[in-house]
C-alpha cells in the first residue's frame, strides 16, 4: 500500500518526542515534563465565547482568510501590517506548512539555527529541499554574523527563526536580530519567523521581527493563540506578511484547509491580552524555581528567557541523551525529552518542560536528584 | 514579494466560483444559488455537544489522528475498516490536500471525470502533476470502460472520483463502480474517492466504494460532517484507508495541521445519523420542485440524484455560461455559477445550488423565467 506514497514522505521518521511521550504514557505514576502544552485550562471568557457563538449559529464557513474582526484584532499587534495582511490558520503548524509548500522547492536550502523544533524539517524534506543547520551550542546559544555567512550558499532560499526558541527558551537580542535582518537583505532571502512563544517572555519586553519595516518584502511571520492563551485544541494560528505574499499564500491555504474552524475563531476573538500576563506570571515562578533547583544540583543549562522549556546539559552523566532519558523515565518515573530528538541532535542535553504545577515540578526535581546521586 | 512563491502556486487562478460569489455579494436583493453550504442551522444536540466540551475543558490537543471515540464511530460506517484506519481531518479539503501531497509527484497524471469540483486541480498542479479529464457530458454523464482505457497512460498514478458528483449531483451506478474498480486493479492505480455528499442521496441507498474489500490496497476514501450535518464551519472530515496507508498519511497530516479542532471533534461525536435523514427529506422536496420548474421552462438538465446542485443546460440561450450568469445576476438578481468555472469548463451549463428554502427557490425560478422570456 505504501507503494503509492512518495519516497520523501516514507522517509519521514516518527518524531523522537512523540516516541518518548508514548513511552511515558505506559509508565504508571510518571511525571511528564515532556509537554508542549500548558496545564492551565482555557480561560472562562474564551469558553463562554465559544458557547455564545454556537448558540448564535456561528457555525458556517468563515472567509478563507478568517473572520474580518479577528484579522483586524491580530493586525493591531503589528505596526506595519493591516488586517488584509493576515491569514488565520489551523494553528501555527498549518502556517509553516503552507509557507514551505508555497515557497520551498526541490534543491532549495533553508537555514535553521539549532537546537530547533522538530516540525520544520519534515515539511522541507517533502519538498525535496534541505535544512542547513547553524549549531548555536558552539556559540553560547547566540547567533553570529560569521555563522550566518558560513551557512549561506547559492541554493539558500530562506532562513527560519524560532523566537523565543524551542527547546532552549532563548530570546534573540537586538544585535542578533540586526545580524539576521542584514543577512536576509544582503542575499535577498525569505525570512520565516515563528514567534508562537512571543507572549511568554520573562525578562524585559519581546521585540517582534515585524518592527523592521525594511524586511516587509522578505518576511513571513507566524504566531498563534495556542501557547499564549492555553488554546492548543482550538487550532488557531496566523500568518502576517506583505499583501502580495498573503494573496499567494491564501491560495495554498484555501486549497489545503478551506479555513480555520469558525467557533475557534470566535474563541480567539474573546481572548484578552491579559490572559498571557497571567500565564507569564505563573510560568516565571516555575522557571525561577527550576533554575534554582538545577543550580542546587550543579546541572548546567541554557538560561530560559521565554517559552516554558529548559535545556539541561547532562554530558557529565551520560554520553547518550536517549539512554539518560530512558533510565530516568523507567527508574525514577520522570519523563523528559532527549536533546537527540530535536533538530540538531544535541545529545549532551535534555529538554524539561515546565507546563506543570510547581508541586509536580518539585516532586520531579526530587526524583531527578535521586537519579543523579545514583549516577555519580 | 511574490519572487519567493513557486511558479506552480503563482499560476493558480482564483476560482471562478469564488469570483462569482464575490460579484453576487455586491448585488442588493440577490438570491444566491451559488452556495456549497446548506441553509440549515447546525442541530441543537451538536451545538450542545460543543458547549459541554468547552465547559469540561476538552480544549487540549487531541491525538493527531483524532479522538479514539470519533475514529471508532466513523469506522462503524465501513465494514472492512477499523478505528485505526481512520484519520480525522480539517474538513475533507485537508484530506484531499494531504493525500495529493503524499502520493502525487512531478509528472504524475491523475484521471478525473468532468464536470468536476474545482478544488482538486490546484493541489495536483502544485505537485507539478497534471489532471487527465474524462468528459462525461459526451456520455450522458455516465462513465464507460472505453473512456477509462483512453484516459490511461504510463504516467497515470491515480483516479479521483467524487460520488455523488458536484456539480451534477449524479450518483454512480454499480456498473460504473465495477468499471472503475476493475480499471484500478488492472493498472494497479490509487483510487481517491471523495464521498462527502454520501449521505445526501434521494433515490435508493448509497453504495460506498468501501464495499469492495479487494480495493483496500488501492484506495483512500474521504468523507466528512460538513454537508451531512450542516457543520461546514466545524472543519471535520476524515480519511479511511488501509492501515499501511494511514500510517504514512498520518505523518503528512501531523506536520500539516497537528490535528483537527478538539471542540469540533466533540461536536462530531454528538452528531446523529438521523440528522442527515432530516436534511435529505427537505432537500428532496427542493430537488423535486426545481426539476418540475426546469421542466416547465423547457430547460434541459442533468437529473440530480444526490448532493444539492442541479447542472442546467443553457446552450439554447447563450454560447457563454459566464455571460449568461452575469446577465442573470445583474439584471434579474439571481446568482448561479457558470459551468465554465468547474473542472472541465462546461460552457453550455450553469450550476444551481438548492441550499436555500423553497420560497426563495420559487422566487428565483420566477426571475429566471422572466430572464428566459427576455432572451427568447
Amino acid at each position: 500500500m505504501s507503494k503509492f506514497i512518495k519516497q520523501e514522505v516514507q522517509e519521514i521518521a516518527i518524531s523522537g518526542i512523540r516516541q518518548f511521550n508514548q513511552k511515558a504514557e505506559d509508565v504508571e505514576g510518571v511525571i511528564k515534563l515532556t509537554l508542549g502544552e500548558l496545564d492551565f485550562n482555557t480561560f472562562d471568557h474564551i469558553k463562554e465565547g465559544v458557547s455564545w457563538a454556537a448558540e448564535h449559529n456561528k457555525t458556517r464557513y468563515t472567509p478563507n482568510a478568517g473572520l474580518d474582526a479577528l484579522r483586524k484584532k491580530i493586525s493591531y499587534r503589528y505596526e506595519h501590517y493591516n488586517a488584509e495582511e493576515v491569514i488565520v490558520t489551523v494553528g501555527t503548524t498549518e502556517g509553516i506548512s503552507i509557507i514551505v509548500k508555497s515557497c520551498i522547492g526541490k534543491g532549495d536550502e533553508v537555514i535553521i539555527p539549532t537546537p530547533g523544533y522538530v516540525g520544520y524539517e519534515p515539511l522541507i524534506k517533502i519538498e525535496q529541499a534541505t535544512v542547513r543547520e547553524i549549531d548555536l551550542s558552539t556559540s553560547d546559544f547566540r547567533i553570529t554574523k560569521e555563522q550566518l555567512e558560513t551557512a549561506y550558499n547559492e541554493n539558500t532560499k530562506a532562513i527560519l527563526i524560532t523566537n523565543p526558541n524551542n527547546p532552549t527558551g532563548k530570546v534573540l537580542t537586538m544585535t542578533e536580530m540586526d545580524y539576521i535582518k542584514d543577512f536576509v537583505l544582503k542575499y535577498d532571502l525569505l525570512l520565516i519567523v515563528d514567534e508562537v512563544y512571543s507572549e511568554i517572555v520573562f525578562d524585559g519586553t519581546f521585540t517582534s521581527f515585524s518592527v523592521y519595516s525594511e524586511l516587509k518584502d522578505n518576511m513571513v511571520l507566524l504566531d498563534g493563540f495556542s501557547k499564549s492563551h492555553a488554546m492548543t485544541g482550538f487550532r488557531i494560528g496566523y500568518i502576517v506578511a506583505d499583501i502580495l505574499m498573503i494573496r499567494q499564500l491564501l491560495k495554498t491555504h484555501q486549497y489545503s484547509v478551506t479555513s480555520a474552524t469558525s467557533l475557534s475563531q470566535y474563541a480567539a476573538l474573546a481572548a484578552k491580552d491579559e490572559d498571557s500576563l497571567f500565564l507569564v506570571q505563573e510560568l516565571r515562578k516555575r522557571r525561577d524555581f527550576l533554575c534554582q533547583e538545577l543550580d542546587r544540583l550543579g546541572l548546567a543549562y541554557v538560561y530560559p528567557e521565554g517559552a516554558f522549556y529548559v535545556f539541561v546539559n547532562i554530558a557529565e552523566y551520560s554520553s547518550s541523551s536517549i539512554a539518560f532519558c530512558e533510565r530516568l523515565l523507567y527508574t525514577y518515573k520522570v519523563a523528559t525529552i532527549p536533546g537527540e530528538s530535536f533538530l540538531g541532535h544535541h545529545n549532551d542535553y535534555i529538554r524539561i518542560s515546565y507546563a506543570l504545577p510547581l508541586e509536580e515540578l518539585a516532586e520531579a526535581m526530587k526524583r531527578i536528584e535521586s537519579f543523579l546521586k545514583e549516577k555519580r
